[in-house]
């Protein structure tokens, strides 16, 4: 429901007392770029003011303002989330964590950093490499996409299969809950179990129950520098062989990535990759940064030539894998390609499912017979030992037809998903574009909890409304 | 509040109609048995019944009934928790999940394991061995305590330094609310973040918001044979440099374990540990398991070394590396015959205190100080890794001022963990024993969040009732 103007007056004017003016955005085209997240299908409206504090006081006013005059609070951080979960609802105040973009500490004696929440993923990254520790989650768009997004979506990234997702790093949080007040959750220690776990409730909650204002994070030591093979495979079924096969012997590789038939092909059309060959159903980019990295890769070599692979290359030095490497970089110019070959204009949307790790090749082929079904182009790349696939469906939003058939593809993409025993959503989140599949693969218990949580710490309906769950 | 004794005959005559008369106890012996877990200082109750359900079924039946009855249900797994989680109240129904011991399903494709509550540590841990698969966590009671016990806690263990924490390894649980409803939370799959995080809400929850009737839990590939060494210093400086040294030049060793002045004399005393010497400040066991632990615990012997040791012992070979670990499992033999040399008689309290690691030596001090201060014997052990210390408060409760002394000394520990930024559990859980703590580390707007969140799971709090957070 929109405000009136009044309340938008009082807003404005309270919000002044507290932040200064160049922290407070009205001008249309300030509030039309922050309507929205990078998600499509998803509806937005037009916030009343984005504001973009640079502390957690000027948080806790933004939030005890809004809570006072009844008005919705959006916290944003890149905008890269692919959920909605970040999008205006009209008259809200959008709150942006960017300009909260400080690293307060790294502390290599215990392995932990704490830092502002719109500090970006790839900076933060880079401060602790420079003390010889790593923070790896490593989401596609790590050097735009903030610590604060990231724990608001549970980002993951390719080196999740063996490193965990952002949640396995969130030590602790400070947070300022819907009425202003600030609270702290979790530890700085390695271990803890005093009390409920909210940090972890925090974590992929989207911005509904609180605004993360700082964390503090958990860190490792640096990663080794890795070596990489690639492998193509004349079936779908022989790529999966050779996923079943590095898991059963055994090994963690630090990525295991999956690229489809017409996503290897859409590289190969670019002419810019020497190591990949067209006409394979699939291609498979396995890296190690394990003690001996050459001799792990030389046994995965072996066990994809087992299982099939029709073409290998691997790497002998760094460089060469980074070579490999830049064949999962090159997907999204490819699409880009592909999409510019028909004439622009067309929306690429990515998706995400996630599967047993055994059912991941069952789910790409079923995706290849929606892809067929509905007469859409769906390029899928995957975390093949996450069984996390995101099947990208290129269609033209302004041909009516093409759209519901996209929508449908979607639709019926989950619905493989969950029949192969698996989630909706795999790193990405829920936002409003999911919520629907939430509720089927929740069943009506488990949500009447999470409407109880967001009831809870969210009495008023006020923060992130008609995100992940309806009041 | 105790039960009328209608209520009580009314109770059991509606389990009788469900549960077979084997597996509901009413025996003064079998009330008293279970009456309280193996924590001090914590007041417990008489059942009225203890129930041994075998299927999830018939935890619904008990959990629906006592629900309508208004009837108090405590759940209990092996009774070897160190907070009074699992302590009656009276008039209670105790739900043992001990009879609820199957493993379901062991799925190496996909890393998981599928089993009831009541299997125990070490049988899971020995049932997916068979597969060449780990599961790490190894709480020190792992041969008796259960898989629901560990969760309802979040228990810990040695290897946790590298390996995490029971918390790590739940993917999803089957679980029956206070009114007897069933549901599943989490996910088969790798990663998911669909929803709240239900899942992590229930891991170390106690028992107070949801009965475990069943978990998927990850596994990792079987870990490599390690090596250990042995290092005592001549101050606790010295092994808290060796610890920061280790940390610092990126080592993760397997376990890291430090054993203060009165545990490596009481080990000494023993007289059965060959490698062990007498008159060290500190003794470190460092174990490694990566790909070459040979050359890695070189590494580390030199990083002892320049700290300060006194004294070392490496091993060379598995053999070699279990005898320097049986040091570590010669702790409670060595406090056994400590107290049998006093007259027996006396009460051990094992503590549970985490810093952040480069406070540990710090730690380590004050606790030798408020030993001094109070005249008791403390023996200190501890996850040095992790900075989780267990200090053992050696007392008898008979003698009322040595009894106040240990409460005091007691207190004094948990002060001086959290003013070194610490948390006043680990590993073992607040349960009755922590409560006062608990609020005074969490602050009243956590606090706040606590309640209502045990109120969202548990409205007429009659699961496990005053434990964790009062209503």
């Amino acid at each position: 429901m929109p405000l009136t103007s009044d309340t938008t007056s009082l807003l404005l004017e309270r919000l002044r007392s507290a932040l200064p003016a160049q922290a407070l955005l009205t001008d249309p085209a300030e509030l039309a770029a922050h309507a929205r997240d990078s998600a499509p299908f998803s509806a937005c409206g037009t916030p009343a003011v984005v504001a973009v504090p640079r502390t957690a006081g000027q948080v806790e006013h933004v939030m005890r303002t809004a809570y006072e005059l009844d008005v919705p609070v959006v916290p944003q951080g890149a905008r890269t989330g692919l959920a909605g979960a970040a999008n205006a609802v009209d008259g809200c105040v959008v709150l942006s964590t960017a300009a909260m973009d400080r690293i307060l500490s790294v502390d290599p004696a215990n392995r932990l950093v704490r830092c502002e929440p719109g500090v970006t993923t790839r900076r933060l990254a880079e401060a602790v490499a420079e003390h010889g520790l790593a923070y790896p989650p490593d989401p596609a768009s790590w050097d735009r996409c903030t610590i604060g997004g990231n724990i608001a979506t549970g980002a993951g990234g390719i080196c999740c299969v063996k490193y965990g997702v952002t949640a396995d790093y969130v030590l602790g949080l400070d947070l300022v809950l819907p009425d202003g007040r600030r609270m702290r959750t979790g530890r700085d220690t390695a271990k803890g179990v005093a009390g409920y776990d909210l940090t972890r409730l925090i974590v992929g909650s989207e911005g509904t129950l609180a605004v993360v204002v700082g964390a503090t994070l958990a860190l490792r030591p640096a990663r080794p520098p890795a070596l990489s093979l690639l492998a193509q495979f004349p079936t779908l079924t022989a790529a999966g062989d050779a996923v079943a096969a590095v898991t059963a012997a055994g090994h963690t590789p630090s990525a295991l990535e999956l690229l489809d038939r017409a996503t290897t092909q859409a590289i190969v059309d670019l002419g810019t990759h020497a190591l990949l060959r067209p006409g394979s159903a699939a291609t498979l980019i396995v890296e190690s940064d394990g003690a001996d990295p050459s001799s792990e890769l030389s046994a995965m070599e072996i066990l994809c030539k087992e299982a099939g692979a029709e073409h290998i290359a691997t790497s002998a030095t760094v460089e060469e894998a980074y070579e490999i490497i830049e064949a999962r970089r090159l997907v999204s110019p490819a699409l880009a390609a592909y999409m510019a070959s028909r004439g622009g204009g067309l929306t690429a949307f990515i998706e995400d499912v996630a599967v047993p790790r055994s059912a991941l090749p069952v789910l790409v082929g079923r995706i290849e017979e929606i892809a067929e079904r509905y007469g859409l182009r769906i390029f899928t790349l995957g975390h093949a030992g996450d069984g996390n696939l995101h099947p990208t469906v290129v269609f033209d939003e302004s041909d009516a037809d093409e759209f519901r058939r996209a929508r449908e593809a979607y639709d019926a993409i989950m619905a493989a998903g969950l029949e192969l025993g698996g989630t909706t959503t795999g790193e990405h989140g829920i936002g409003t574009l999911k919520r629907e599949w939430l509720e089927r693969e929740l069943g009506p218990v488990s949500l009447e909890l999470q409407r109880g949580l967001k009831r809870l710490f969210d009495p008023k309906n006020l923060l992130n409304p008609g995100k992940v769950v309806t009041a």
